[in-house]
């Protein structure tokens, strides 16, 4: 049978030379993934170099209705960079430049197969730095893909926040342009906030302009811990309603305590923490700082730890950012179902309780840990991928946590997005505004090339 | 002939019986702008009191074709509640109440007919408010169609980045919600960004839930002046760049202080000023207002004077805020055709020059006055409309404007829309992107009856 591929490859073949890449180790590579999906190996990999030479790709894909899925660094965590229906993995590596920091508008131009680590280094001399940290070191095409947030998100804001303009290669291999250089516009659709999330489904970003923001003069970090989530929690819940401008506040649980001390060797009590980091002026992070400690004192809050040199700073988020290997550390099966939702501040603490009763319930090894200034937190559970019964009990675990978030007034996915293990959840969250999504995407990519079978649950 | 709306007419008077008004006098007010348009008038009023009649009107509107204009304030200044093809203004004035205020999660539910006036007296007793100050009293939902901004966006943002969810009646009735209150999501196409600045073209907005933040422990505002506007710029950009957290930083040009001097009997030297307002803590106000006067004073700034009681900041905001009729003021014609654009900031010195020399060039009386912490401001042109010759001159200083402000990687407007002024630079700022804003206009609305002929230019 000829495949939508087998049509395509002679022009991708003749546009790409040694660009287009067949062999199993390249596809194997670009079928994996960080959680618990199937190797899913696409037809060919393809590596563009330019905006101009991934249209020519896409105009071709298109013809011939083959797939074409964006890769970065295939650290999403709901699958979203696989191949699930053939065709070209469009691995965006070779376009990782950064190719203009403005400093004096506070923003840089940079091409999607950058990654953030990379665009902090060629940032060191000015000054400035790109504030969006979801932990691994990913693309920014990718996170812009997945709106992805992370521990920095409730002072600096998500990718949403993040990304003034975007350049984006469409299905037919139209090239727009979306957003500006300004801080703000009102002239017509949102389509840069349209594309912010899209997961590769309505175009391909090819150029972004992030917002940088000045590195603070004063950093403290810190870390406490409290007799119970709830109280952690509730620490949280004040200080963020009395307006401490917060730049990490990260609640980490009694068993992600322990995959810490398991994975990095962390000398922590197994009790719940916060982890904390202010930014400002000396004076400024000094007030914050007595602020919420004052604060957490009325919630039993002990054993106040600081961390003011970089070294010490670096290695307590070093440690945080390893939580998915620190969860995986505490199973046997050495994988984790990564999930994540989002709920009203006020309700934070309900949704954490229920999390931890339903793992019991389930008999999981679950941590929680999570960006809780924002509502926002993670279970990581255990799983043995070929034990079939813990894994569905680990589905019936995100099921209930999905549920417990739409029920709380919150949102599925906070930042890991929808890729193909949360669909399920898209009526129920959306109800019929999921009618109006399913529009976009016939408009837009009316060949179904675009990252087909993500975000949009199949129509019965 | 008969009309759409003639046709509509027996089914809308039935569901609505005397909120259906066709007097003159109610189409007459309902056909007005604070602008240069011409009066408009639709071809009825409706006074609907709940989402579901909304609803029932567009299904009644859908089934004839009939327009339909969301109304609020009528407060708009490019046109964008003028039923410029007939049909129905749909007043939303009765659906003004505060559904929700949920003070621990910093927010509030409200209606679209709800001034945000009306919603920061409700506030009073939270220590919460709601900070979007576009100057007009307007109602929330129409800034949330127009994107609205103003003198608060530097620190707080615009309606973009405060509202967080939508309840929306689209073309065909169905009533959708997007967004959540979560603070943040990750779950598919960002419906809620594309609702906010769609000027009633997508969708008639019926319930928000908007963020709130707390009211600053300590405020303090001030006021000075520059040798030039150049240095008053510059002094704006260097603040932005120091990361001082401002407030508010409204640049006042030489023109707009003789605005104010006749129009609100201020007291002030005719050069341009910049008009402050710091928020923290008593000590964070007192650091960053230091910071800035030391940066400031690198440009020139003299006249350093601070308003400390509710009373004087609230008169010096009031002064701010009738810059449209103080503009009004310096011309003969009573009338202003007002502007706005928004640059990267580095190029917000060359934007307000080049302006200033074109008012002069084109003999207009012209001010400036604007949010330059966000690069945006206004130009407030003093026109007769009945003088076609200086209506000329002024358009012809729009488009200069708009034309500047694209070739510095800005935007032809930051925070009043497209309506009807703006239409003819879309193409040129959007390029091919409009096609996909087009798209998604045939798609949501195949009929055409959301505010037909606004912010999409024509097809020749």
């Amino acid at each position: 049978m000829t495949t939508p591929f087998d049509a395509a490859r002679p022009e991708l073949a003749s546009l790409l030379g040694d660009r287009l890449v067949t062999t199993l180790a390249d596809r194997d590579l670009h079928g994996r993934n960080e959680t618990y999906y199937p190797l899913t190996l696409p037809d060919a990999v393809a590596y563009p170099e330019t905006t101009e030479e991934v249209a020519a790709i896409v105009r071709v894909c298109n013809a011939h209705k083959c797939p074409i899925v964006a890769y970065g660094t295939a650290t999403s965590l709901e699958g979203q960079h696989l191949c699930t229906q053939g065709g070209i993995s469009l691995d965006m590596g070779r376009m990782n430049r950064v190719l203009a920091v403005n400093a004096e508008d506070l923003n840089a131009v940079v091409q999607p197969g950058l990654t953030r680590v990379a665009l902090n280094e060629e940032l060191r001399a000015t000054g400035l730095f790109f504030s969006v940290d979801p932990g691994a070191n990913a693309s920014i095409g990718g996170m812009t893909a997945t709106r992805a947030s992370g521990t920095t998100a409730v002072r600096y804001g998500t990718m949403r926040d993040n990304v003034l303009a975007l350049e984006a290669v469409m299905a037919d291999g139209t090239i727009i342009r979306t957003g500006s250089q300004a801080r703000k516009s009102s002239t017509g659709y949102d389509l840069n906030h349209l594309l912010i999330g899209s997961e590769g489904t309505l175009g391909i970003i090819t150029e972004l302009t992030v917002r940088l923001h000045g590195i603070p003069e004063a950093t403290l970090a810190a870390t406490c811990r409290f007799p119970s989530v709830e109280d952690a929690v509730n620490c949280v819940i004040l200080t963020i309603q009395s307006a401490i401008p917060m730049a990490r506040i990260e609640l980490v649980d009694e068993q992600m305590v322990r995959g810490f001390k398991k994975y990095s060797g962390a000398d922590l009590p197994e009790v719940p923490h916060l982890f904390l980091e202010f930014h400002g002026s000396p004076a400024g992070v000094a007030e914050q700082a007595d602020l919420f400690a004052t604060i957490a004192g009325d919630f039993g809050m002990e054993g106040w730890k600081t961390a003011t040199t970089t070294e010490e700073r670096t290695a307590l988020w070093a440690m945080r950012h390893k939580s998915h290997y620190a969860s995986a550390a505490l199973g046997t099966g050495g994988h984790i179902w990564p999930t994540d939702v989002c709920v009203p501040i006020s309700k934070l603490a309900e949704a954490v309780l229920q999390a931890q009763r339903d793992a019991v319930t389930l008999g999981l090894t679950s941590t929680i840990v999570g960006h809780v200034g924002d509502g926002n937190f993670h279970a990581g559970i255990s799983v043995d991928p070929a034990n079939a019964d813990e894994m569905a009990r680990a589905e019936e675990f995100t099921n209930a946590l999905a549920k417990t978030a739409l029920r709380l007034g919150g949102t599925v996915s906070g930042e890991h997005g929808i890729g193909l293990g949360k669909q399920k959840f898209m009526q129920a969250e959306h109800g019929p505004a999921l009618a109006y999504m399913r529009a976009i995407k016939t408009a837009f990519d009316p060949n179904n090339i675009l990252n087909p079978g993500k975000i949009l649950p199949a129509l019965d």
